[in-house]
């Protein structure tokens, strides 16, 4: 017998598997259309020199790379791959499309993405990408925007404990200097402090020495995250980092002004979150927030859940001004947020966030089939209950009425009509709840009204 | 400079063209349902074992093979492969949860396939099938459903002259027979016949030939076709037929019984269309369609536009009830259709089927910035706009007004909102129609309803 499982690290998804997460990318659409994002989607399959080496060595392992086809094939040679993300795949469609595309563009784009990663709970070899970005604008605003979409996104989808930590790699880029590590090092000590929530201060510690970084560059960035760790004013913290960076304020490259409106615009957006402490607001400035990627050129974030035993991040994102000019002449900024479906769906499951009737079957009534001769009579009436916008399954064999019941309550239908020859005489139709088990016997016409009440 | 074209035969898909793809989903999605089809999906990438040797020889070279990784990445073989099309994975699915699935069902399944086929106008790398499947039963029921409920898609994307041409391979056999075809030489007949319509009878009297079937075999089957040909009565084509297979009706396997409940159960859901006239009917009986796929067991269907210049079909399907017992331990009944979506966009936008409302931004209104000082106003007054079910864009910048204008324009959004030091003191908004060129002073908790009007 031929193996009939998903190829490793995949998954197939049944009905009740799609309805979940038709119900969260829905929401998510609707969400970010509401912010005037646009759609955008690309193919699976990218030529192989638009992926390789833009994802760092380790990524260039995980791509799943397509043989050459024909004569080629012998060859052994790679000339597609499996996208990756949807980052890079956009970066070329903008370049692609300067014409066409507005000067700022909002996209996002929901599709799967490929890494040959070893699967593992959680951790699958095909999973759907979340994707939000603004293009073409330096503004804070976009970052304002974004943030406001993405908590409604997770508010909307029942999430009440979701923070997001945000901070500035301009910012980090100073504390770091003033920490005396080179820049040739910045990338190596943003991803050990990106550890800090995982291994501790001890661990960052060890791993700055295992990267050839001083101990006393740790210990003078520990010193001002712990002076930091405490709820403040925005005032307060803009006035301890400029002490700690030696001057007064930031700089005319990031200043307080752009620090104290990214926070304003995402308030006044949210004006039931204010309050006097950063902390207790949905976003909050965490300067122990680094994230590893190196193609960040301003804000970065992450969400984060507060309560339960789930750790770890539901999605991140952050400014990368650089990245889009790669496939162009020009340098085009842009700034966006992905979310992990996945997770989210791994969570709202564990914790019942999904509406009940997700869990029902997909159609609102059976019609039974009372036998060989009344076929057309029940795909009358099933067509009828259709018309007033039920969704109806039509038993497909004249078998005996307690084989069609037990099916039905197999498959969680909630109404079963059944027409025998005495209420397809009186032109009525039997009709059982399935939740409550009652029967009554209605008028034809009246069928659709009952069930929808 | 970067190559930024997507890989070859692919396409990228831009916000309108996605918002026409999902327009044309969405009516498929939602008839399917009324109809009780529950949505499936499976990866792209599967074991190339469950793939090779389905697809005949030239399905074989066509698929995307996908190189090993890691060390075995040198070898240069494949273990894994694209999707090719949607009934191989789903037969797949079926057998590998046997026990999950209840015992009828009534799949759709709407994702992308892939192909290395030669790229010509409209035929892609990377193209979707929608297909529709009732697994599990034998009763003609599902013929019928099935039909119905392509149809009914087809009227709901305003189609108004689409037929299903339908035959059955068992009385094709029975053609074929009486025709003295031997049984091994059948799908060669039935590969020929399929081309009728394209090449003529002369053309497959050659064909016939060609593949060492005689030449009297065709005479005979074009005599039939001939009579067939003209528009006539059910009992009459039933009545030649039989004549001509040497009997007085069909025969147990098939009998007329069968071939009338089937246009009968269709006519059933279509009063409407019901006349004395077969040829009248959005479905007809065609005894010249053969289709050449070898895994049909039964009935056999094709659907054709009739008016204007697009010749071939935009979607087909049948009964295979040998299909799927090859991954299982059994045979399990089927019956589906697969709409070519593509096809289907392409006819729709050459015959200007679209709602005129997808051609727009869909975005419904744009807030522009009055100067840096008043942004968090704008912010503010788009966060009101969309919590009453606005989609609402905010320029990013503080720009010169005639520049949002402009952009406005460009991205062809119906309303933009104004708010100067005037509109603030007063707590008002100046509201422009873009599409008149009026602007008037409203309210601010007014703008919502006058855009919503």
């Amino acid at each position: 017998m031929a193996n009939t499982n998903p190829a490793r690290g995949m998954r197939d998804f049944l009905p009740s598997d799609i309805r979940k997460r038709n119900y969260v990318i829905n929401i998510i659409k609707e969400v970010y259309e509401s912010y005037g994002f646009e759609p955008l989607e690309t193919p699976a399959v990218e030529n192989i020199e638009t992926l390789m080496g833009k994802y760092g060595e380790e990524g260039n392992q995980l791509i799943f790379k397509i043989l050459k086809r024909g004569e080629h094939e012998k060859t052994g040679e790679a000339d597609l791959a499996l996208r990756y993300d949807l980052t890079v795949p956009t970066a070329r469609v903008i370049a692609n499309n300067k014409n066409e595309l507005p000067k700022f563009f909002k996209r996002y784009q929901i599709q799967p993405v490929w890494r040959a990663d070893r699967p593992a709970r959680g951790r699958f070899r095909e999973f759907y990408q979340c994707d939000v970005d603004a293009i073409g604008s330096k503004s804070m605003v976009v970052e304002a925007e974004l943030c406001g979409a993405v908590s409604e996104v997770l508010t909307r989808l029942g999430f009440t404990d979701f923070k997001i930590r945000a901070n500035d790699r301009r910012l980090l880029t100073k504390i770091l200097n003033a920490a005396s590590i080179p820049l040739e090092m910045h990338i190596d000590a943003l991803v050990s402090l990106d550890k800090l929530d995982k291994v501790g201060s001890e661990g960052v510690r060890k791993e700055f020495l295992n990267r050839g970084i001083g101990a006393e560059s740790f210990d003078k960035i520990d010193k001002l995250y712990s002076e930091l760790a405490k709820p403040q004013p925005i005032d307060q913290i803009i006035a301890r980092i400029g002490e700690y960076i030696g001057r007064s304020s930031f700089d005319d490259e990031y200043t307080d002004l752009d620090f104290n409106m990214f926070f304003g615009f995402f308030d006044c957006q949210n004006e039931s979150i204010i309050d006097g402490n950063l902390k207790n607001h949905i976003l909050y400035f965490d300067v122990t927030l680094a994230r590893g990627l190196s193609y960040y050129t301003g804000a970065i974030f992450e969400i984060v859940l507060t309560n339960g035993d789930f750790a770890g991040s539901i999605g991140g994102g952050g400014r990368y001004d650089g990245l889009i000019g790669m496939f162009g002449k020009e340098e085009i900024p842009a700034c966006g947020f992905s979310l992990g479906l996945e997770r989210i769906i791994v969570v709202m499951t564990e914790r019942g966030m999904f509406p009940p009737e997700l869990e029902q079957n997909s159609a609102d009534v059976m019609v039974t089939i009372w036998n060989e001769e009344s076929i057309a009579e029940s795909l009358k009436l099933a067509s009828e209950l259709r018309k007033s916008g039920l969704r109806v399954l039509v038993y497909p064999e004249a078998d005996k009425m307690g084989k069609q019941f037990k099916y039905a309550g197999q498959i969680n239908v909630p109404y079963v009509c059944v027409m025998g020859e005495n209420e397809l005489a009186e032109n009525k139709v039997s009709l059982k709840n399935m939740t409550t088990g009652e029967q009554e016997i209605v008028a034809r016409e009246e069928v659709a009204t009952k069930i929808k009440n």
